[in-house]
């Protein structure tokens, strides 16, 4: 049996469509249970109104919650009875606890991941996509926003620790890293990719690709691609508003057509151009995982989010955190 | 009759694709004519295969050719028989000449318009693309790869310069600016963001929308969407590869269910997300406009700028450099 937390409240759509979502991964994975954290009262009545299991289901009460208005510092200190901060403590605490799945304040979460599942060795968290390629594998894209402003050390530990995930949680042997750059050549490049390409070009525990461009950058040319959090947001959200236009488009086109042909295609795109699950973050470089999904993301993301910590839980990905010791 | 001025070398296509699509506008419209500036004898051969009116094209002829490889610095001192500067150089003499269209290196092209173009008040030239918005305008995104590194006086003069294009251009009497980030908060982005917030609130001639993230980036949200070209290329790309994805997706999919329903959506989509015509350049800040197609375009991509030229001497959008005075 894999246990995870999951932090049923700082959800858009309210903590029940986070706790329909926690039934649904229960349903169609009989080796997972779940603690879920957030209002005992209302957990047990949507628990006992979806038939969920309940020698699977554990539930830890939490009056309190993190809002997005919360700065991390003063929630850290002030908000330790939230449903975020009581489940990160668990995850900490408890050998059982796999991983944990929030919605809620990213700033925040980064913060507690840090504060709670450091251990001794710290190193910076940092917040990784992982995005379905053209070429039919998966990208992780490393910094997504937890460093807005970067210098070239702190991309080198991105590329690290994306390596690293990759290896475990798709058993790539030598993922192939490559930095987002405005061209292919070494010489195209701000100061910062300037100064980290020739870093991450010698250190040899990498299979650093090179710069890799915005229109390559889920071609699948590369399994990390490295950049700041600032241009690693712009690519999640370029994509998301360039792929979400489209489906639109072709909604409307169908619409206007009245064509099931085009409608069934429609459903397609959006299975894999799957928005609400793009933009969700792993936060890697502490001692278990943590996963953040959207905070207007539905059952299905809970779903998927679960699958992924399963899916790591199976493979053993270990994060031997000695390695980072200078990365601070 | 509006006169242009195309450098036919330069292309990854070759020069006959590039005269190719002069001949197509010329068809097009009447009230063009253009100076055709490359090897005369192709020029002349391809003009007579092609039954082009005589008495619309001039031709110039310029046996040299700027490469990709040529830096701009070296390229301005020793090919002044290029086509491209032969071209600028007569951009900048002619009064008869309202713009220019080339594929060739953009680097080459921006420092040679500076050099011909820049008349007595130098300002800082910036590549702007005019992108088509979900909401059915067009969005300027300054600067898309000009100026990789920017600090916040350069992206004000960004706004400046794309504020002023867009009201001539499409007659909008006080464009939105918007600033691209990674949240719609004041208090979100990276350093260089949040210099320019208050820079950009503060200027009153400017309609300041305040941040826009990238996933709005071409919503509508803004007329001009100011960036460094570092995240402006970035924008520009990722679009491009998103797009191409997803078309390439269904093209596939018409394929396979042999559909000629998806076969007319792909294909309606290609028109609305026209690839080879994202990602040229229309350089703003120099005496006469100068348009930058990709290096790969196609005959289509010449007849689209020509319009765009044209309907900017219709619009009679006038630069006016002495506002800019003290943004060298």
């Amino acid at each position: 049996m894999t246990k995870i937390v999951i932090d049923t409240k700082g959800s858009d759509k309210g903590a029940s469509v986070v706790i329909k979502g926690a039934a649904k991964a229960l349903e169609k994975h009989p080796g997972l249970s779940v603690l879920l954290v957030g209002d005992k009262e209302l957990i047990e009545q949507e628990c006992s109104a979806l038939n969920v299991p309940v020698d699977r289901v554990e539930i830890l009460d939490a009056p309190d919650e993190i809002t997005n208005y919360d700065s991390p510092a003063e929630a850290l200190f002030n908000k330790r009875n939230s449903s975020m901060l009581k489940a990160l403590s668990a995850l900490s605490e408890r050998d059982d606890l796999v991983g944990m799945i929030s919605s809620g304040n990213t700033g925040v979460l980064l913060a507690g991941s840090m504060r709670y599942l450091s251990g001794k060795v710290r190193v910076r968290p940092v917040l990784a996509a992982v995005l379905p390629a053209q070429s039919g594998g998966f990208t992780c894209l490393v910094d997504t926003g937890a460093t807005i402003d970067c210098n070239s050390d702190m991309l080198h530990h991105f590329a690290k620790l994306g390596s690293d995930f990759m290896k475990s949680m798709y058993c790539i042997e030598r993922p192939k890293v490559g930095l987002l750059s405005n061209g292919a050549e070494e010489s195209k490049g701000n100061k910062l990719v300037k100064e980290t390409y020739p870093i991450l070009a010698a250190y040899e525990s990498l299979n650093f690709v090179g710069n890799i461009e915005g229109n390559n950058a889920l071609s699948g040319d590369c399994d990390v691609l490295v950049c700041d959090g600032f241009a690693g947001n712009q690519v999640l959200k370029v994509t998301e508003g360039t792929a979400t236009r489209i489906i639109t488009d072709i909604m409307k086109y169908a619409y206007k057509t009245q064509s099931d042909e085009i409608k069934k295609l429609a459903m397609h795109l959006m299975s894999i151009y799957d928005i609400s699950s793009l933009g969700g973050g792993i936060i890697l470089g502490v001692e278990k995982t943590v996963i953040k999904t959207r905070g207007n993301s539905g059952e299905d993301a809970v779903v998927n989010t679960a699958e992924m910590l399963l899916n790591m839980a199976e493979n053993k990905a270990v994060f031997d955190k000695e390695k980072y010791k200078n990365n601070i």
